[in-house]
This record gives C-alpha cells, sequence and structure tokens, in this order.
C-alpha cells in the first residue's frame, strides 16, 4: 500500500507511541494533583513545555496544549476577538483558509466581528497590497494559514508580517498545520505571533495539537473549567500528550525541507506536463510536499478510487471536505474552469514516502490519463 | 505507593492502552477520507460508536466524543444554551458543581443568560422543592451532577428527572464524570437527557470523554471547522481514543457498584468517628468510592503530606482546586465550620483499591489524629 495521503494524518511515529505510552503508564497521575506523583507529572509537564520552547526559540512564549489543529485555530481566532473586542471589531483572513479558521470566522461574524476574506491571486498568494488596503484601525486580528492543505499554496510569513505590523495593531495568529516540520515557519518578531500545529500532522499521536503565544495575549477560552493552562484552556492536563508532542516536534523538525520532497513534486510536475488530461493545480514552487492534480471531466473521488486499485491512496482536495460532496472553496478561490475543478486531487507525501512509491504514482498517472482521454 | 485518588485520574488499564496503541497504528488513516483506508477506518468509528450505544441502551441517542469532561460539560451547557436562546435564558445548577460547570455557566451570564445556582442541604442533597420553586417558563437546561467529586454526595436522578419534566421544558444535563462505572446511571426518559463523562476517571486514556445525548437535541459547537460528528463537534475523527473509550467503558460497567466499595467506606466512616480531631465530610451513604475527611486545625496540604510519607496518595479536596489556595466551594456550599474546612483531603477508591491498602490507611490516620491532637 503507497500511502500518499500525510496532510489528511500521517502515521504515528513509533518513539512518539511509546513514549505516550510509557507516560500514561508510568506518570498517570494528575499533574494538578499536589502530592508527590502529581508534582512528579507537573515536573514531565513543564519538561516538555521547556523542550518545545526551545524548539520554536521561544523561551518567553507560551505553549497552549489543544485537542488538535481545530482547537488551536478556534482558540486564537475566537478566544482572541471574544477577548479583545474593545480594540476593534475586525478581522483579516483569505478564502483559503482551512474550515477551522473559516468557520470560527463565521460564528464571530454572528457575533458582529466583521471579517475580511482576502482572495488569492492564481498562485494561491495573498496580494500584499490587498491585505494592506484591508487593514484599518479596527483590525485586531489577521489570521493566514502558513501552507494551504488543497495545494499547497505557501506565503511568505515575514513579507506579511511586515505590512501587519506597519499598518495595524492586529495580531498575527498562523495555521501552520500544514507546514511546521515541512517547511521552517517564521515564529516570532518577524513572523507569526500565534501559531496553531497539530500532532497527527506530523506522525504524532490524534487528539493532540497546540496553540504557540509569542507573547502572553489575553484570550478568552472555549473550554471553561478548572483554571489549566494559565486559564486559558481547561481540563486535565494533557501530560503524555505533551511529552509525546515535544517528541513528534523534534522528530519532524529533523526532516524539514527534506530535499526529496522537492525533487519529487517537480518530478510530478514534469510527468503531468505530459498529460493531456490532468495538470498541477495551485503554484509549483510552493511546499513540496503537497501536489493537487485537476484531472479533466471526471469527480475527484473517481480518480481515488482508480488510484486505490493500483493500491495507491490519495485523497480528494482534503479530508474534511470530502463528504460533503460540494466544490472546494480552494478550488473556486483559485477559479479553475469548473471541467476541471471537480476532479482535483491531493497528493501528499511524509516520511515513509520513497522514489518508488513516486515511481508507481507516475505509471499509474499515465494510465488514469489513458483511461479518462 | 498506595493510590487512593482514583477521582482525580485512575491509572490506564492495559488492555485499554493495548487497543489505543493497536487502532492508532493500524488504523491511522483519516476516517472522513474517501479511499479504503478511511471507509475502514470509518467503519471501525461507527462500530466503538455502536458498541457505546448499546452499553448505554441509547439506540436511537447520540455519542459526541469530546476531548474531556470538561469539554463535554461545556458543549452541553454553552452549546445547548447558545442554540436555544429563544426557548429561554433560564438554567439551572448547583452551588457543588465542578469547574466546568460552574465557569461554563458564568460565562453564560456574561452573555445574558440568568443562573440559578441551587443550594444543597448538609447531606449534599438539592431540596427537590427547591428546585421545583427555581423552574420557570424560561428555564432551558438544568445541569446537576451525579456524585460529586469532592465528597461523594449522590443525587437522586430519577427524583430530579420528575420534577423537571413536570414543571419546566427544560433539558436535564447530568455531570456523570464521577459516577459512570461507579454507580448505575439513570440516563434517558427517567434520566439524564444529556450525559458528559470522562475516559481517564473510568481507568481510561486522558484527553478523551464524550457527550451522550437523549435525542438530537440542536447544539452550537464550541469547536468550529470541517463538520465532523454531525457538525457538532469540529476536528479529525478521534477513531482510537472512541474504541479505547467504549473498551473503558465496558470494563467499568462490569465493576459498576464494587461491593468492597461500600464495606471500605463504611470501615473507614467506622474508625473515624473513633478519632477526635477528624471528621468525615458529606453524607455517609453517598458514593462509596468517595470519602472526604476533615482534620482540625491544620491545612489539606498538610495532611497530604503526612500520608505520602506513609506511601499513601490522597488529595486535598479536589485536583482541579488543589492549585489556587482557595477554600473548596464545596466545603463552602456544606457550611462546614472553618477550624475544619482548611483541611479537607479525599480518599477516592479504584480498580487497583484493596483491603490491605485501606488498613494501611486507617493506620495512618490514627497516626494522623494524633499528630494533630
Amino acid at each position: 500500500m503507497i500511502y500518499l495521503d500525510h496532510s489528511a494524518t500521517s502515521p504515528p511515529n513509533e518513539e512518539v507511541i511509546q513514549s505516550y505510552v510509557a507516560v500514561s503508564t508510568k506518570y498517570f497521575a494528575n499533574p494538578s494533583s499536589l502530592h508527590k506523583l502529581g508534582v512528579e507529572a507537573n515536573a514531565l509537564f513543564e519538561q516538555a513545555t521547556v523542550q518545545i520552547k526551545q524548539l520554536l526559540s521561544m523561551p518567553q512564549g507560551e505553549v497552549i496544549y489543544t485537542s488538535g489543529g481545530t482547537e488551536a485555530n478556534n482558540l486564537a481566532i475566537i478566544g482572541y476577538a471574544r477577548k479583545n473586542v474593545h480594540l476593534g471589531k475586525h478581522i483579516v483572513t483569505t478564502t483559503i483558509e482551512h474550515a477551522s479558521v473559516l468557520e470560527a470566522c463565521r460564528a464571530l461574524e454572528k457575533e458582529g466581528f466583521t471579517i475580511t476574506y482576502l482572495p488569492v491571486d492564481e498562485q494561491g498568494q495573498v496580494v500584499i497590497e490587498q491585505l494592506k488596503e484591508a487593514l484599518t484601525d479596527e483590525t485586531i486580528l489577521v489570521s493566514i494559514m502558513h501552507v494551504n492543505n488543497e495545494m499547497g499554496a505557501t506565503q511568505n510569513i515575514r513579507a506579511l508580517k511586515e505590512v501587519i505590523q506597519r499598518h495595524s495593531q492586529a495580531v498575527f495568529h498562523v495555521d501552520a498545520v500544514q507546514s511546521f516540520g515541512k517547511i521552517d515557519v517564521p515564529f516570532g518578531i518577524d513572523g507569526a505571533d500565534m501559531m496553531s500545529i497539530s500532532a497527527h500532522k506530523i506522525n504524532g499521536m490524534r487528539g493532540s495539537g497546540a496553540l504557540f503565544l509569542r507573547h502572553r495575549y489575553p484570550l478568552e477560552p472555549i473550554l471553561y473549567g478548572g483554571g489549566q493552562q494559565q486559564n486559558i484552556r481547561s481540563g486535565t492536563i494533557p501530560l503524555a500528550e505533551a511529552v509525546a508532542l515535544a517528541k513528534a516536534m523534534r522528530l519532524a523538525i529533523r526532516t524539514t525541507e527534506r530535499e526529496e520532497y522537492r525533487q519529487w513534486k517537480n518530478q510530478m510536475i514534469d510527468h503531468v506536463e505530459s498529460l493531456s488530461e490532468i495538470q498541477v493545480v495551485g503554484p509549483h514552487d510552493g511546499a513540496a510536499h503537497i501536489i493537487a492534480l485537476a484531472i479533466r471531466g471526471i469527480r475527484g473521488e473517481v480518480a481515488v478510487n482508480f488510484l486505490q486499485q493500483r493500491d495507491i491512496i490519495v485523497s480528494t482536495s482534503s479530508a474534511c471536505s470530502s463528504l460533503d460532496g460540494t466544490l472546494s472553496h480552494v478550488a473556486e478561490a483559485l477559479k479553475i474552469p469548473k471541467e476541471w475543478a471537480t476532479g482535483i486531487i491531493r497528493i501528499s507525501l511524509g516520511v515513509t514516502t520513497t522514489g518508488e512509491q513516486i515511481e508507481q504514482l507516475l505509471h499509474a498517472l499515465t494510465a488514469l490519463n489513458e483511461q479518462v482521454k
């Protein structure tokens, strides 16, 4: 089985599982308990947090552990907006964000916030000039994803930050779920102020993610309760998840900008150029681990089925939007002609991907092209 | 080490861990993916859900998987209130709820809801007549915990439901985090309409819980995004957590109303009656697995330390409230005299508890009594 759907979810790393199980078993006590088992558990929790801050070079920052990327994005956007409504009621994002950003913004619209959804150009890029024009005195938050989950378009975070910083008081949130561990993510003074990641996208455990804060920004909790995690995220401290996340992050950073990804993406682009019924969607120079292909005149599910009969697992544009049958909002944003837009598949690479697997994919794409011609 | 803090968190069961790891590894695909690995994963997810519904005898009900008891309580209360505000803006709860219920209610107060916090009597019981008086045409939700986490007071869920049903249109939410798997929880027509549980309180995995719905009540999501779980709880489907939760629930139900708990609690009560400086807090006939003791004139931490020097692990009144140093809201609600109220410890039993351990605890309590006399 050739698994090329790493952006939907990635197989958990053996070492990460071992850490998770060892901590769950040996340090099972509640880190909030005052007895010695609790104190030991809490010390381990703080150690994991220190490790993560070191990995991110953010000694002064904060790590808020969440149940995943969705909660991290929701907490950043809804949490920041609700708590800072006195500063303004305007938020800027883009039309190609993940649903957890877009739907969080729609929820805020119902609470009286105004959201600007910036379009992107044909390369999936935010136009800097448009961002600049969108910013007002009322803008309190800008949320822009680093790497798009459906076609790999990558934003220039440093350039965006410069504009945001110069023309507004807004805090800059970056959804780095698809970029962390794949490409370098600018975080800090010249990058994101808040950054979301998801463990299971970097070979970590499902149900675990984090929101990183450059400063202790005031956030209204989404989950209220016992006041854990500086009263920002209540719920029993997820100790094993924290230790496993630190490990998954360390392992992921090692493989950041794995050279083969770019080589394989270029190989796929070259190959697809020779196929009449298939074309690359989005920018060729986007993130190397994601490539979206449009197949003329068929539905994405048909292409997914065709490939899996050859033991190759890819997804339609994204796992999240695969069930409702509507056209991908990213395909819409990129203005892809309808004859192509219904047949989009996403190939996403990960640590288990090999050159051999890519060769087999190329053969299968040739066969698919023949089939639909 | 004698661990008697099972209500703070309980050691994960070996079989549950094995299930969790096996599913995480073998069925790692995203259940929302259309390819065959996704379809397999989704089938397993639905199977776990069916198992849980069978365990609860709720074939028509819904299971919403959450990141734990805190999220389940928040979703029930905030989610129901926000979505059903057109029906009324009044909620009834009690003064002895878990922080995740109380703080969710406080958040709703800021949104314009009126909350009635019912007092409890000296046995920690809601007075049925007071509940009846509190209910109005505006009451949309009643949230009352089944077993109190700090001293084990147990509410008569059937009697409460009868009053709620007769005198209001309110939906009845029961926080069963401390009762599920310990005593029988009435759920359904003569019990809870919505019920929260937490996996790590029943020897399951941390970071996992569920909200059970008797009907498909409309709930506003707390986490917005890809629309998973009937668009009530977005975020990648937590497959391994669901399977592990089903297993933990099955194992927990087997030990429901373990007879030794009652015997040990009675043994502790009898013993404490012979000690001048220690007394039982709350009802003697409450849940058998939780017993709170007040030690005159010392702080709870001192008693916790004294016992842990004898290798006995107990907590102050609860893990959640142990860090902020304030007096337990439950001790306040029970009107415990101040000379006793600062020295409350909680002993909570679980599947690893033995009669031998209880004997050692009794010896240690005698020594503690001598110490403080």
